[in-house]
């Protein structure tokens, strides 16, 4: 049975690095942006449209082959750190934690698919996949946005595609994001260039948490733009053809850096190591940081374990919410400062 | 058989922490200042008068009971490295390894006893021991000093005692340092206020490598600032007793570090062993900084191992010129950072 607490005992599918390109890929996501035709938009409707809104989409949900065993939560039901850990897990935004009417969280299993009711616009629907994926994770979306549509009239029209709340997103309504290690560039210092040559492509970049998160350990979300004009597939196969010559790029650099600083590399990787397998207190930011270095020595065959899989949760679960959550209480900076370091050199006990 | 090699493999036998207090610690240097009636100062002999007083002292020396074994090393025939190295053992001072004609060092097994030739006086002779202990080195540096007095008649006044090439040596000629690690009055910040009050009573305070050096990582050397008007047993009382006051003073800083802030302390603790038996490149002065946290750690019961031996020996093999010996040649300050990091990591493997 998939429940909240087995879905917290186990990291999301998407974390396990099986995908392609996984040494520099750690996910893509899918997300459709849709409304029901004839109901007002999140933004301005009452609670009683929203609810209304929210039990449509839930029935629809639960005919529907893909989500028959997902977890619904309604938010009104969730608790402010459970609220933290449902964001860290990617299953949603920033603004979708705060208060808001009829506000429901779909996760079907692995967390693969997702959605949320009520956010900026009625159904945002979701799938992250290991690895860079685009087209399948854009296939396996589509699969259930259709399946929805059986029992949900969207709002479309014939000249724009479906309607959204926000004019950013009318047409396909679809946002493509790769989340990529760029540790190789960042350290060469081309980063600044290759995400400029990205913008001029059209695609966007932001940081690990989406809008306005800062890129923190070099990990960068790269996206598209525009979702008019060209069909959820094109916009799909784009990102996945931008981001792999962004793997090519990030390749180039790491054997660049082994060629002209490898000493100061292997320091960098093994000082990593050493202080996550040793650190009494550690921040969140921290443990990015130096799990992007240790993350760029095992891709490079400095060090061998940690895994890619066991760093890619290492940056989820110690999170604020994920750790306040285990604690069971609302823990103070420090105290989480002090459980965070306890259950990253848990997570490595053993491993080198 | 004691010669150079002997010495180098080996470790000094003040660093085995078997002294008195060697949490605290690491050694007690006692040194005579002796001059040989009617020859001219070093400062402003010729170079056939400065080694014609070298042979007179090294025919004592080979005259002496306890310095029989004793290595003598005339400064021509020391090469650049082995001079820092000599140095770096706290065998010579700065100022003896630039050139000057005459000169020679002795070295006693273990180096507990030693001496220089032709420093700023004819001779300058030493013994070091472990742990706190002015008045049993100065027994051992007095009964030396006593048996060459047989065959070297000093340049002795009844008015002032030892005269001596520089004004603040005439008397006794004596100087009692302590090398102390004052970790915790350095990290409660009550440091400044304690050196104070020991400059008051009359005892100067130095870095690590003497005159002139910082002092990184909170060791400190205490020392005499008079060597005129008391014998040279009170002056070594004196040091005793006030360095036994510095070590109490330290110890209750070290209780209120554990009492106040434990965390951060386990964690400077682990994350300087984490850096030091992983870091791949590292310089002596991190190597101290680092060493500090952990000498702290051990002697607090933080982390079991390495024993303070071990750190001891830590702070003299990765200096520049040990690190320039070892190697054999003239290594850059990036290879002897990567050698230096070797040589950490080799001494602690397996340690923890």
């Amino acid at each position: 049975m998939w429940t909240f607490e087995t879905m917290m005992s186990e990291a999301a599918s998407w974390l396990d690095a099986s995908g392609p390109e996984p040494d520099v890929v750690l996910s893509t996501r899918v997300r459709l942006a849709r409304n029901l035709s004839g109901e007002t938009f999140p933004c301005c409707s009452s609670d009683e449209e929203a609810e209304h809104v929210r039990e449509r989409i839930l029935s629809a949900v639960s005919k529907c082959n893909y989500l028959t065993n997902a977890l619904v939560l309604r938010m009104e039901d969730v608790d402010a750190v459970t609220r933290r850990v449902l964001m860290e897990r990617h299953l949603i935004s920033a603004a979708f934690a705060e208060d808001g009417a009829g506000r429901a969280v779909i996760a079907g299993e692995g967390e693969l698919v997702s959605a949320m009711v009520n956010e900026e616009d009625h159904l945002r629907l979701q799938c992250i996949r290991s690895g860079l994926a685009p087209v399948d994770a854009w296939r396996l979306v589509e699969r259930i946005d259709s399946e929805l549509e059986r029992n949900l009239h969207y709002a479309f029209s014939s000249n724009w595609g479906y309607l959204t709340a926000c004019p950013t997103n009318v047409g396909t309504g679809i946002r493509v994001s790769v989340l990529a290690h760029l540790a190789g560039l960042s350290r060469t210092g081309r980063i600044a260039q290759v995400l400029k040559s990205i913008s001029k492509l059209g695609l966007s970049v932001r940081g690990f948490y989406g809008e306005g998160s800062a890129a923190q350990g070099g990990f960068f979300q790269v996206s598209n733009q525009t979702t008019l004009g060209q069909s959820e597939e094109d916009i799909a196969n784009t990102v996945e053809r931008v981001a792999g010559q962004l793997v090519n790029l990030e390749h180039e650099a790491r054997s660049e850096l082994t060629r002209t600083d490898e000493h100061r590399l292997e320091d960098e990787v093994w000082r990593a190591w050493g202080i996550l397998a040793n650190a009494r207190m550690i921040t969140s930011a921290e443990v990015m940081d130096k799990a992007s270095s240790l993350r760029l020595g095992v891709a490079l065959g400095i060090i061998d374990a940690p895994d890619l899989a066991a760093l890619n949760r290492l940056l989820v679960v110690t999170q604020p919410g994920h750790l306040g959550r285990t604690r069971g209480e609302t823990p103070s900076a420090r105290e989480r400062d002090v459980a965070r370091a306890d259950l990253v050199r848990r997570s490595l006990a053993g491993l080198n």
